[in-house]
């Protein structure tokens, strides 16, 4: 065999932004193990009935493939906010929702209008890693607020350094990820009351939360207020990449000034579409996860960990004296969990029952050497 | 009807980005018209056994959907590798390539990684709109290069610019939209050894050229050349959105740095390697549409249209002294085309043979009162 085409030049060679260099691309492995609790997902695998209305859906649109998609995505938009409108209570439509490749292309879209050169964006670590990477890749300015000791948000802090720093944009995670903590509606309107300029509520676990979403909100808010939404997590859609935001028709207005045209394949809008129909039934998992959250989050205390409350289908949980360590072990015995680079915790997702024995098996045999108080 | 969630707010009173008041959304009129000639997309339709192999292939995948893409796209990768070597005879691998959700998110990967703030990207207009857009939407300064009156590319002026300007990024668009030129291999090799930075060769329309692709000159050029491509022209895939780059493994390197997390799904993934299955029968359909592209430039000429030679699957013709109003007078017949901007000149698609007879029955009928000299 002879060296690949263009071997020859390394990337340090490349005139790359400097920002860029010495990198390592995002992203947790993904490995081939037997249970894989580390990236959030719905351990519940579709139905054969969802299965099907994809794969039929999708045949009926393939025909047009050689035709460019619905550029605004209308019907997914219209589906979408039927969604919302019958899981929230408030009425909200088409006008109201945009949607794309992943909330991280929401994300993306929303600091390519609302940030950039010049502006700055808040958060509130640990929180979604995305939030600072996403805002560096796009230029704009990070301001890394913290939480309290106990990763619960410092109301006081936060609002502090919203009236210090005036960000453009504040990115309030809840439920908050790796940490599990939602927030009550009487702080996110603290800091909705206190902020200048767009806040972000990431809602990628919303539907997780016992507590109502931000969306109320958007009638009081409608300058400000930005909720963002996945069908990654709850909704069993991870690979099907479709994120949404709901805001006023003005932000939406906005968001097709920077889109990409075409952002969103026919293959995309129609299995979304789809997975939508199925709603009822997947979100019927959302109660047997949670129940099963709370078994586990009861047996790790029980055996000695300091486990987070949590509002989502993870736990953190520690305290470990080397958390890489540890979550090598857990790795060598089947389990793939998250190390989130938060020191002493590990993140554990929320699988099936069987998963959720194998992991508080390793669990129980690792608490003997691992956890420290 | 009440109205709309959020209403009451404008636009202009949301706190976005300076550059982006007052714009308009990109993009070309999305209308349910008989004959639709106005995007470049490969007319022939998906024939049956490529939409069955695309379905079934997705109902094969749809079982994994819970979760997450692989995010690398490897499986997706080593086809377009295999597609690529045997269509340029060059040993493409994996390594080489890179895909995303349609070219522009190739390009945009581009810039982030090679443009940004305080950079430059050069293009010799009038070119593919999005190069400047998506520059801007990078916050890399575009640089206007002017094309040669006749539209073929100047190429003492090129490299005028090249030397003077010394852009982090050039983009040749060959074979060009929209005026369909493509450039001669001593004039991009030309080009390669006057730039300094990153040399993008837009290769769209690759499929349509007579002339060699780029990727031949990979092996020469390896800290310089990028090629762009796309599945929504020749491949008759533009409603799958798949878009990928041929170049160094260093610059592959390079897009896994700026690229979302698991910005293609498992649909996109899936369907786009159904349809490289069927890639020589789709690609027959280029012989008939090139066979049509003459006929049809042929009778403009008879005509009395001015016609630029065409390397592509479209013409730009004219010339009109009020090209936005011939442009209704077609779409007012049936007939949609593109008003791309250039004054005195419309753009044309080549369509299936009887859509092109329904536009030369137009455009006969329009020539009398339309055509100047």
């Amino acid at each position: 065999m002879s060296a690949p085409l263009g071997a020859g030049v390394s990337a340090d060679e490349l005139p790359m932004r400097d920002a860029l260099r010495g990198r390592s691309p995002y992203g947790a492995p993904q490995l081939d193990v037997a249970v894989r609790l580390n990236t959030n997902e719905n351990p519940h695998p579709p139905s054969a009935a969802l299965i099907d209305d994809v794969a039929e859906s999708i045949r009926g649109a393939a025909g047009a493939l050689h035709r460019y998609p619905d550029r605004d995505a209308v019907a997914l938009r219209t589906d979408l906010a039927a969604y919302l409108t019958g899981r929230t209570g408030v009425r909200v439509g088409p006008e109201n929702v945009w949607a794309a490749n992943g909330s991280n292309e929401i994300l993306q879209h929303l600091l390519q209008a609302f940030g950039g050169p010049g502006r700055t964006a808040l958060g509130f670590e640990p929180s979604y890693s995305m939030h600072p990477i996403i805002s560096a890749g796009t230029d704009t300015t990070w301001i890394e607020g913290k939480r309290a000791e106990d990763f619960s948000l410092d109301l006081d802090a936060a609002l502090a350094t919203i009236v210090e720093c005036r960000p453009d944009v504040v990115f309030v995670t809840s439920p908050n990820n790796p940490t599990g903590h939602s927030i009550p509606t009487e702080q996110l309107t603290a800091i909705l009351d206190a902020a200048t300029g767009i806040v972000v509520v990431d809602e990628a676990y919303g539907e997780f939360s016992r507590r109502p979403s931000a969306i109320a909100l958007l009638d009081r808010y409608p300058a400000k207020l930005v909720v963002t939404r996945t069908m990654s997590k709850a909704f069993a859609f991870a690979g099907g990449r479709l994120g949404y935001l709901v805001a006023a028709p003005a932000v939406i207005e906005t968001m097709l000034l920077v889109r990409l045209p075409y952002h969103l394949s026919v293959v995309t809008q129609t299995a979304a579409r789809a997975a939508l129909r199925h709603a009822e039934e997947t979100l019927a998992t959302v109660t047997a996860l949670s129940a099963q959250r709370d078994r586990v989050a009861v047996t790790l205390s029980e055996l000695g960990f300091r486990v987070l409350p949590s509002d989502a289908n993870f736990l953190l949980f520690g305290r470990f004296a080397d958390a890489p360590g540890t979550w090598q072990r857990y790795l060598d015995r089947g389990v793939l969990i998250r190390d989130v680079g938060i020191p002493g915790y590990l993140r554990a997702t929320v699988g099936l029952t069987a998963e959720n024995d194998v992991f508080l098996d390793v669990s129980a045999e690792l608490a003997a050497t691992e956890v420290i108080r």
